[in-house]
């Protein structure tokens, strides 16, 4: 059986029926961190994403980012020889992963119960947009549907307008993540009582979680305090937010006593303790004008570095509103592997997010490679399930076992 | 020793020396699915957040929604009495987790070098907004900071105009939720290595791990392609955005095979073939057009929820925007959890976001409370450092303990 390189989930397994996002990012995460992950790639297309992010020998790096480090087994998942071979793997893993529309899994005669016949002590993991249980769990999986119910969309964009939606799989990925961190308190859980569980971890809950004051607000106030979007500033301190500079943006929190510091950046000493500007209430009040006066002043200066420089001279929180593009090269993020660039074999070099969690006793993130459609089909048959390279075959003629080279 | 109540991670010990937002989240993620966690609160004020979102009995509701299940020890950190308790109560734990400015731990003694000679197998979890390490590490941590040098915030807006901030704690949450992540990982291996090791988490390499396709866009199409925040709409299926209806607005996503549903629901089969709108590029090319289609559709319903029925009756996927007031009391979110009502024994009723991992073997969330400011001062010394009442008493009256009755 192949060998993992060390990392700290080695020896862990997982079987990951997942497509798309959200799935799939709690499965790379537990890759990335040394996890043996095999994933099922229903036949003959595999994962919907292949056909996504192609700009180069028809390689998906939607398909390589989110699933590098992870084995293919692709499968035709309608033929009872092929559900088979997946029921036979469950009792080779620790942890199953999936992330089907609610009800998808049982149909498949995969639910938990039927799980845990095959293995006493897995450890599922369902992910959905809305949930397993509830009246909108049949909801279809949508990034944007789940952020519009947990009231996150509301608040974005001004208050009186159409909300915005952010251009990033803020809830996808970061459903992912919950999902891996539930994995492993699963495992945890198993190892010291034997017993597996199944989790349920929906965007919705994920993106609801992010809440950490306006949930309680409205009750606590007798609904005086009834939560609205920011606009570009803060509600509640002030100079907190978005300001225009020459040629871009900055944000700049000079809220609380970070105040005293923007006054002497800009040279204004008097409004240090000018009564119209002492306490954030008071500036929330004179909001415009404490806006006009920074970016009059922010314009001063040629763009938006010689302006951060400055204020950053004095203390000042204070950050440039990069672009994606600006951010491949700044150098931060380059030195930090907060960007990093791979490579893949078919596509060659490409940037991702580095992984957001940086172990000291694993300084080099994983050399990974993203699998070709059932790269790993034999591999998988003979090493986990005894087959032989005839067995394999049979079923590779038979359509139950599709490769495909990209 | 207390007994903690059943859950997954029992028998768990954490050292919790931080504040706020990202590293409270961290940490009662960890108690909420069962960890002992022993919350180091500064003397003589403990967390600062202890002064915000108070609304009854000078008891902060950001406090007990961040901090419920933690175990409250007020002491003097500038006291060399109170940092000789702190070291003591490394040696008692498995798991350190600190949200600190970078260096600010070595400063007082507590760098990962010192943790280990107190604990040969600590594990130390930091969490800051730009790093340990890389030129920015010593930014401040403000979560806007983070999020506009991760080219979040460039992601949400209109193209050419100022962006938006969300108003709401994602980088903050999400960066305790990935560092839970990691500090499970990093006691698995512990547990199966008897090694240690420091964790870096940081608020912008979260954010930037959100990118599902921005990242590995520019370079793949040599610089055509560059990342731009997509307004109301996503920029490449349509429809699938943010609409106006009466009373309010919802998100539908009828891009790829939806749009045929979408044709069927607003009773317009002329348009599922029509050679103007058959594909997701050609609608894209009328958006002004589609939108205004489905705008005055929408506008022939009295309200949000009338339109919204329409469109499921046809398997159209849509969403009401909600704000936050009306999450509150929605039925599929209180069923299943996403809002719950917890009840603080100063403050009374509060409403929260749920848990966001369901366990089926432990489907009841702890009835977990918030500890006032130096609460469990005497049993944490008496229990974990053997110390004697009188001895605390001492200690007590020097002021390295401080106690409070909120």
């Amino acid at each position: 059986m192949s060998q993992s390189l060390p990392h700290v989930l080695n020896g862990v397994r997982v079987l990951d029926l997942t497509r798309a996002l959200a799935g799939p990012s709690c499965t790379r995460m537990l890759a990335e961190m040394g996890a043996e992950v095999i994933k099922v790639e229903s036949a003959p297309h595999g994962d919907m994403v292949r056909n996504a992010s192609t700009f180069r020998n028809k390689r998906s790096l939607y398909y390589v980012q989110h699933n590098r480090g992870k084995k293919s087994l692709c499968v035709n998942l309608r033929d009872p020889r092929g559900m088979a071979l997946v029921a036979g793997l469950v009792g080779q893993v620790d942890i199953v992963v999936e992330n089907f529309k609610p009800g998808v899994m049982a149909d498949m005669g995969l639910d938990y119960e039927r799980l845990k016949a095959l293995k006493s002590d897995v450890i599922l993991c369902s992910i959905s947009a809305m949930g397993q249980t509830g009246p909108l769990s049949h909801k279809p999986g949508y990034d944007y549907i789940a952020q519009a119910y947990a009231g996150i969309t509301s608040m974005i964009g001004e208050p009186d307008e159409a909300p915005y939606i952010p251009g990033v799989g803020l809830g996808d990925v970061s459903t992912g993540v919950h999902a891996a961190l539930g994995v492993l308190a699963a495992l945890r859980h198993r190892d010291q009582t034997g017993e597996g569980q199944h989790l349920d971890v929906a965007l919705l809950d994920v993106y609801y979680h992010y809440h950490e004051v306006n949930v309680h607000q409205p009750r606590a106030t007798n609904g005086r305090l009834r939560p609205r979007p920011a606009g570009r500033h803060m509600t509640y301190a002030c100079p907190a937010g978005v300001f225009q500079a020459a040629g871009g943006y900055v944000v700049i929190m000079a809220h609380l006593h970070h105040w005293r510091d923007l006054c002497k950046a800009i040279d204004r000493p008097d409004l240090v303790d000018h009564p119209d500007f002492q306490t954030d209430n008071l500036r929330l009040k004179r909001r415009d004008t404490v806006t006009r006066i920074l970016e009059d002043w922010l314009q001063t200066f040629p763009d938006v570095p010689s302006a951060v420089a400055q204020l950053e001279k004095f203390g000042v929180p204070v950050a440039p509103v990069l672009s994606v593009v600006d951010t491949l090269d700044y150098p931060h993020l380059r030195q930090r592997g907060t960007v990093r660039t791979i490579t893949d074999r078919l596509h060659g070099e490409l940037d991702v997010p580095g992984f957001p969690i940086k172990f000291s006793g694993f300084p080099e993130e994983l050399p990974l490679e993203a699998a070709t459609l059932g790269q790993h089909n034999e591999e998988i048959l003979t090493d986990y399930l005894g087959q032989t390279p005839e067995q394999v075959q049979e079923l590779r003629e038979a359509g139950v076992l599709v490769e495909d080279e990209r």
